[in-house]
């Protein structure tokens, strides 16, 4: 059986992605939440009782310690082969799509911090946020294209929608300026279950965590609160 | 047949994964040097001729393109399932370690810029970049403990050794101060002939690049260079 450490709905991104991999794929698991607790220093010193790199998302199956999101995935998928798309020219495409948000999207990240309650109206996007929302709409179009959608690597939600996930709820959030083809993908997937779960449960949190709020309104101003 | 492409031998961490993964295991691919054109963002513009994310290294097959280093190691892990140890439990363990190099060691990996032909001594070591030498010597010998080293998955050369191989040049580069298990690592990694060859490439490449260069030297003192 696998326990899986996230921290907030609300916030963590990274928590987000095996999450939902394995709740729209029905794959089982017990959720345990570990809200941030004040500045990431402090959250890392406390999740280190569970998760050797003080970060989220953590899996634990029985003696096996599995610590980064990706390594969840592929962890999931050699249980579940449904985690990735049956064709290996679209897995390959599926793979280097996670491990390009993985390390990369910075300024996406850094600009559009996941707070997925609110909405924001960006005051600026800079040169490096507009080029990583450029790059977002050509990979997502080439997927959409290539494997015939309506989700990224095909017919059925797989580890590279779940990778995209957070993505989905910082467009909501900030509503970025995606073209029409990228906009019709987040809103299929804000209209899954699993994501609207997530949602709702995320709307309900009762934690502030100042860092978090301060991030997202960095390059931006808060118009509405849902939470 | 596999066409990979990378940058400067010199200075790219990243192509040396794949690179080092599939001549460890006598993989057959074809390699492409395409060296460092004046910056980061001169050299993306030159690389998306090849690589969609102007990134290197990316790996060519046939139709398929796949653009990232852990894509890379998964993709010829499907071919070649030596790639990963046998256990389910060290395949979790290696990825997990694999996807930690991939989007941290942040200090590390700005602090101690791969350039594998010079010696430097740091000046100083910031409280980010000792944190990250404690977690590679904690990482790296619970490999070793674990799985009987004297690789970190075992008693040959897989993935996880590919991920961690830019690290040996940059531990050799900057006199790091590992515990005495990582230096051992350390010295049995440089001692093999698929990362001896690098080096000595490394050390051929006619090319410097400014920005690497200057990366180098940003907390230390250069005292050798080889090239």
């Amino acid at each position: 059986m696998f326990d899986l450490y996230i921290a907030n709905k609300n916030y963590s991104s990274w928590s987000l992605r095996p999450w939902v991999l394995m709740r729209a794929l029905d794959i089982p698991f017990t959720e345990h939440v570990e809200p941030f607790a004040g500045g990431l220093g402090a959250s890392r010193d406390a999740f280190r009782s569970f998760s050797p790199t003080g970060l989220v998302p953590c899996l634990v199956d029985g003696d096996t310690v599995v610590w980064d999101s990706l390594a969840i995935v592929e962890y999931a998928a050699e249980h579940w082969p449904a985690v990735w798309p049956e064709g290996k020219s679209a897995r390959a495409w599926s793979r280097s799509a996670c491990a390009e948000m993985h390390s990369g999207f910075n300024a996406l990240r850094d600009d559009c911090s996941m707070n997925c309650g609110v909405r924001v109206e960006l005051t600026a996007i800079s040169a490096a946020l507009q080029a990583d929302i450029e790059r977002l709409n050509e990979l997502w179009e080439q997927g959409l294209n290539t494997f015939g959608g309506p989700f990224l690597a095909g017919d059925r939600f797989t580890g590279v929608d779940a990778f995209y996930a957070p993505v989905v709820f910082r467009a909501q959030t900030f509503s970025l300026p995606l073209s029409q083809p990228a906009q019709a993908y987040v809103d299929h997937m804000l209209a899954l279950p699993a994501l609207q779960e997530w949602y709702q449960a995320a709307l309900q949190e009762p934690w502030r965590e100042a860092m978090h709020e301060e991030d997202t309104v960095k390059c931006g101003r808060l118009i509405e609160d849902h939470r």
